[in-house]
């Protein structure tokens, strides 16, 4: 359902393997994503792929539906999945190393949340992403956490109210990717290549405090941010980092 | 002063009816809209359109001088003018439905913030925004909150310090447009027809959903949709359109 | 180390001057800025210039190393440097009269900071902008604070995690800078000229009016702008700029 490799450069290549359903996330895959990126978080960097035709097609609808044969009709399963579901997606944003989705084909729903809550991304030409969850009267609610955030607001309204096809260039265009590559794994792994080539310390203390500073007012803000500079400083790799460049050789970091 | 049509597929039609005076926001005409966006309450979608060249071109600058003859030099004037203009705006954002805005023509100062307060916008090639207050020494303060929230912040500040046109390409480039058509009363009926082909408690769910977690942060934004998605699964509709999605059929909502 | 013009018409030129060091924002420069800005208060509009082929390279790695040698490991001085920076970057975001970027060269690391803390910018075509301090195991995270918030945050975090160049026209299109010209220098001069030669106090309290909203939730937002909006109706040159557009005049300023 989940295939992981650990490439000798350290970046982790999660891979949603459920290709015949599209790669929905049902209980369990979700489940099974939420432990594969637990047991990534030691890596230096995440690639998140996808076997198949599609990258994700968001939630299983059978699965939603089979719950409405349950005592309550399914809402104690749908409040157990949209939980799990916002878990995971909030796991890829404050996932200690960067998260970088590798898109060949479409991505819908919560599966175009899953894109728009990773760091990067990077997908094929061909890809394609929409929030069509209007279409059959469930409105992506949550996806559009993830795509309000990542895209301006006017184009995710249009997204969530049309549930429109929104093709690879134009997702660039509108921030919700950031490179087109017709080997869009490949460029994904090379670019994670050399974040994860990077210093650890710095990548990861990087990433938290990036999301930590961005929601916050100004002052508070720099507040955040600057105390994380000092700490960063104060790290031999920073030493070593720096070192480096004023004597034009190359670093080597603490944890090579 | 209003003209309000409604269609049989539910849309609502409200047409700023002023020419002459460029459709500029007389505490009457915003009085005026104010009412008719409370009456369309009940449509699945609604337009905003406006008839003449102008789509308007914000306050009423003949009455906000003639109020400076009050004992007051107008001042309880412009705090009532402010409070209705910014009700009326905040009324649109939060209209239970989606507001399309149909530019034809102008749209500036508070009429540029009526088109940024709109949660869709199709404008004709020949449109043009700007927000030019700063020449007659009336800074745009109020249409930069609405412009603010659409546009990027640089992109805003030239609006706002400059008062240049922006035309409708480079519109929507920024975001404050959604699509460029000739005929773009036309097209803002086609895309507000599709709306109100949906489920209308979906809709109306969704975009409250939008709304109220746009500014929170990531966990209460997640938490907050997930509820929305929970309530929304327990619909009829939702159950009607996953299972025509599956069983490979047109839906039927409950409300048509 | 700076050099500070005083145009007729109200624009200060403030140019860093420390070419050989790439303008590197050593303490004593990030002071002398602090007080340049602070001198140009009374200006009408400030232009941010540099001397040589970087507008700034960042912070000056020599005298960050140097402070090693300090008892405490250099601790207190990069502590006071983050504060004293971050507290610069703030002064210009909150300086009372815009301040406009002249971007010829390189901005790199709180280099592109200031850019990004500047509420206008222009560039020559030449001009490219980075983040690179993940290259060296000093990751940008006060720089972070001032890009996230002009620019997508996919775009803003690939700048960070890959510390890749950003060339003027993608600049321009992500919104980290408004306009590219050639001699960016003369351009970003008639730009503040043109500021400069609105009403003063309505440019202050534009500026002013518009950072107050923008981090508030919509209707605090609105409640502030709109008293903004009713000072500003009370001021004497909104009424002279009204009284000279509805009697098709030129207006003259109070304060010209």
């Amino acid at each position: 359902m989940i295939v992981t490799e650990r490439h000798n450069n350290g970046v982790a290549l999660i891979t949603l393997d459920r290709p015949a359903a599209r790669n929905a996330l049902s209980f369990a895959l979700l489940e099974a994503l939420r432990e594969a990126l637990h047991a990534a978080e030691d890596a230096r960097c995440v690639v998140l792929a996808a076997n198949g035709p599609a990258f994700s097609a968001g939630h299983d609808l059978r699965e939603l539906t089979a719950a409405r044969a349950e005592a309550d009709g399914g809402r104690a399963f749908y409040a157990r999945t949209m939980a799990l579901c916002s878990q995971v997606m909030q796991r890829v944003v404050n996932h200690p190393v960067p998260v970088i989705a590798a898109v060949e084909g479409i991505a819908t729903a919560a599966g175009c949340q899953l894109v728009a809550s990773c760091d990067l991304a990077v997908a094929t030409p061909q890809s394609r992403f929409c929030t069509p969850g209007v279409d059959i009267a469930l409105f992506c609610s949550t996806p559009a956490v993830a795509v309000a955030r990542a895209i301006p607001r006017k184009a995710a309204m249009e997204m969530l109210l049309t549930g429109r096809w929104v093709h690879a260039e134009e997702a660039r265009a509108l921030g919700l990717i950031n490179r087109i590559a017709e080997d869009a794994r490949a460029e994904a792994l090379t670019l994670a290549g050399s974040i994860a080539a990077r210093s650890a310390v710095t990548v990861r203390m990087g990433k938290r405090g990036f999301n930590a500073q961005c929601g916050l007012p100004l002052a508070e803000a720099y507040d955040a941010a600057s105390a994380v500079m000092v700490e960063n400083m104060m790290a031999a790799d920073a030493e070593e980092g720096i070192g480096a460049f004023l004597g034009k050789r190359a670093p080597v970091w603490q944890d090579r």
